[in-house]
């Protein structure tokens, strides 16, 4: 600890690496960046990061080196497992962005996650929705009981285009890359395991999706452990803007959360009137929570509280999301297991 | 036909037959209320409906009168099968408010659709929801193509308080009296008929409900036979009121109804900023729907073109209806025969 | 009284005397409409309105009539004092649409007043907005406190379309015809009389107003006598429908009422996002506002209570249109008296 | 010029001095912050600003350095006229926070603009809300015709609470203070100058404020060049947070920025449904407006673009609040001189 600032590492600079540097460079109040780590680091990035003390190719160098705090990790997904299992050992805090791929066998999550717990490290996964300000404010509605008991949550997500078949090869089908999130989110605020999920899947904007094994449609509905709902649809494509929407639903009320836009201005005409369209994708829509969530780590290592989402989290949501692409194939509804011991 | 105004009938005067007698009254210009039948019928009747020709008992002096041009029925829903019938058979013009009760078998149901077919009279059953002012303009963004091909429609309805269980045995339970509407909702919105159906359901407001084989709530996913999707949440208690929503998102856009209220008025203090709560019961909500429907089938009558919701919607109205229950039981998701031949 | 209904006289049947014809018609559970009296009776009427008892010419049919209860005057405004003071004398209380015609000088209306007074007949002046549902939701939140003290008000008034110049000339110039609701409206609002006027006004719009001595656009500031403010704006013609908005702000809060319209259907399209204009003309508007007024009448009238707008409340948004006027001519602001003795 | 960012000195670190010292460091990719300068600067600076190049109390230090392209003053208004002159005489490009003192005369005022004319240097005013998103969206509407011409525009300021007695004394009374960015704003989104003010004003909310002449509450109309319509009302104190809108109405429509929350969750309950309130100050409300100015002011250097607001702006909106506060004092309206010829 620096002047009381977290020495933190940046693994990772592809597109959602470089959204973490931008945020951690406004946070310099509470962070200093001291390394950027790529595997494509060659001599124009000196340049480039001039005002990052390092920057490596090894991540190796990060973690031996005794003035860092903690680490963010943005690889690629299949990468998670070993590098959280080294930073764990070399008693480093370990922010993740993504959860453990679609291939990691739980075995192998179970030994990262008990290395994490033995080394007492602080291990955040990247589920920026949770403190996102309009989800949270949802959060606080619910837990200060101004809903009642929930019953019933809803969650949509859209994204504003299909995405190009090579990336979704890499960061996974809808269910994994997409669902999975309103998984975790619909989770954490029923404050309840999901215990059965019963998805539609389809291509009804891209039909050569098939040929990857996709969708670019899903509606389900799940059930949690406490004997509630959950309804989610999602959309590889809204012309309109990134859709974000949530609603939970209670025996004293209701609360939702509507599409956010950075504009309050009304046009009327002879025809109609008409207002702005939702913000367009999720770089700009979770802005907020991107920071957030850095934040929240920050205040988990310095003031040792638990993180805001931690390695059960996502083994939870990535079972749920297996469930949603096994039920699409089944027709079936399918169980979730919820028990997990390290 | 009497100064171009529609001879009426009406049988049934139930809670639900005032709402249609008060609604007929307002009509006056094109539809002369000649008779009020109800089995109930007594002498201080002739008082109240002193503005009435004729008051009776016994629904054949309806139909035995020639000046009739239709029959407006709203009886219990066990008697429908039968009456229409005998209204066909009189050649007489017929607006039935509910579909068919759970318990006809398609048999019968055949048999009345047969002879209303033979003598060539009209019969409309009474889906509010399709000539509803908010519903009917969806319905035009989406013929109109304005959202492009539709993908998925969402529809949420929750009554603001739980039934007396006396009457939700005599009306039927939440599928029956409920979903149905949603369901006929979904399939003419999108012009396809609901091929499966998934659904969950369970009594988180009122456990008693399961004495009568009953639920409080209900999140369903369905498919249409064109392959899109359908999702449905219901619930017997909203709190905050009426709850009457629907979302169609399609290839070129998205467009929603919101609830109704009856206040634009917004109240800025210290702490938040208040608005109005939605209409608080279906015969505000639905108020110009009731008398649209009616239009809309003297329109049919007059003019002898198609009614808005016929006998084959009801009767599809009704499986799918039927397996939303079934599906609760089951557990499984259920298919709905969508080939009806009379 | 027939029935515990208020037997009535409609005089005159213009526009807004039919608008006013078919309120009562769906009234007639509180008021029995036996008169329609207009001068252009000819015997085409008798079968137009041959569900109504007597049709005439002659307004001293119906306050002949002992059976009449109240009349309720829509005939043109310079005939307003005879007809009001005739029915007084003839003992029938008074529904006037309109205030007194701005030529009638202050003498006569004294004496008009004075003998409403004598007779112990309530007069009832047509102010229909203090009654408008949204208009009466920010007045509970004025009286009840939810604002704390009234400060500032301000009043949009704008109409769809430019009047036919022929019509303007018998109905007012703008500050008569459209000004003085919301003179009326904002001083019913802050519960204090206008004292001061400040008005600009212009042709905007029309140029060829002038010829007439009018204008199409007027923004004003005025003060009344507890110290506050008013603003208001009015135009003769806004393409998107009939705007008519009030704001209260005071020391606890602030309320507002938007417009009016009759969907919350919202299209999301690529470029924007649409949602429905304000309702098109100020018969639809006020069409609940119209019913309410007479509503309120006959609660009056039968259980003989003060009315909603009395003769005192025309006087005073009277003056304050004067003042509107002159202050457009002088440049200058103008004093409004507040005393008026009958 | 470094690396094609411009150099700038910062002179001024009081309460607006700080927020725009945090702009300008978010800035760094465009700008340069080499000078930080304050009169009060003492050794603890040094280190509160370490990442500052120079640190000084003396601006000449700024101006004498050949490095600064640009300086940015946020001092005592009364010190602007003087800066500014050696600013140009320095020849360095200035952004001024705040307009001229309403002390400064006019002819010091001229001089002042003669010698940032033949310096040729930039010199752009603090009025960010022309950069606002929310009156630029107002303002591209209006520019691109989609409200035709405009008639009206409407300025709604209101502050969340009183200031301090003598921190008014230093800043000026509330026409001089706040009502000069309504002036300013809607001169610039009308195009035209203003030529005459009606303005009441009064202590509805601290009658105190009189002992140092000032008010509250303010209420007025002004006329514009072209014969348009202007209406702005200011209060010191909306419990509700900081409220500020903006409506244009015009020949072929109308269009308003309603304020700006950072909340879209609605909750709805039993008594009623809830919204966020307005953002509660105006750092927060025009935080993207402070930033919007910078980079503007930096287009305008670097591409030798006109500023966003210059000089002759600053004294129309100068004139037009003295203007204000002569017409509450006289109760009159006050005519405004348009002409100004360096």
């Amino acid at each position: 600890m620096d002047n009381n600032r977290l020495c933190v590492g940046l693994i990772g600079l592809g597109r959602q690496g470089h959204n973490h540097y931008n945020n951690l460079l406004t946070l310099s109040q509470i962070i200093k960046l001291k390394y950027v780590c790529d595997l494509k680091v060659d001599e124009t990035w000196e340049r480039e990061y001039s005002n990052i003390p390092v920057v490596t190719k090894d991540y190796f160098d990060v973690l031996n080196d005794p003035e860092v705090d903690a680490v963010v990790i943005v690889t690629s997904t299949n990468t998670h497992a070993q590098i959280i299992k080294d930073a764990a050992l070399a008693g480093k805090h370990i922010f993740c962005e993504k959860p453990f791929s679609m291939d990691t066998n739980e075995d192998e999550i179970k030994d990262v996650l008990r290395i994490v717990k033995e080394k007492n490290v602080k291990l955040q996964m990247g589920f920026q929705r949770r403190v996102d300000p309009q989800f949270r404010e949802i959060h606080e509605n619910i837990i200060s009981g101004k809903i009642g008991e929930p019953q019933i949550i809803k969650s949509t997500s859209r994204d504003p285009f299909v995405l190009d078949k090579e990336l979704i090869k890499r960061i996974g089908t809808l269910p994994y890359d997409f669902t999975i999130h309103d998984l975790d989110l619909v989770r954490y605020m029923m404050n309840s395991n999901i215990s059965e999920v019963y998805a539609k899947g389809g291509t009804l904007i891209d039909p050569t999706l098939k040929e990857i094994g996709d969708v670019d449609t899903i509606a389900l509905v799940l059930q949690f452990e406490n004997g509630t709902f959950g309804m989610i649809d999602n959309s590889r494509q809204a012309v309109y803007g990134y859709d974000q929407r949530i609603e939970v639903f209670g025996s004293e009320g209701m609360s939702k959360a509507e599409n956010v836009s950075d504009s309050t201005v009304e046009l009327f005409n002879k025809d109609n009137t008409k207002v702005a369209n939702p913000l367009p994708i999720f770089t700009e829509r979770f802005h907020q929570a991107y920071i957030n969530e850095i934040v929240s780590f920050v205040d988990s290592v310095v003031n040792d509280k638990p993180v805001i989402a931690d390695g059960v989290d996502a083994v939870m949501a990535e079972r749920a999301a297996q469930a949603v692409e096994k039920s699409i194939k089944s027709g079936k509804s399918e169980k979730v297991d919820t028990v997990f011991e390290i």
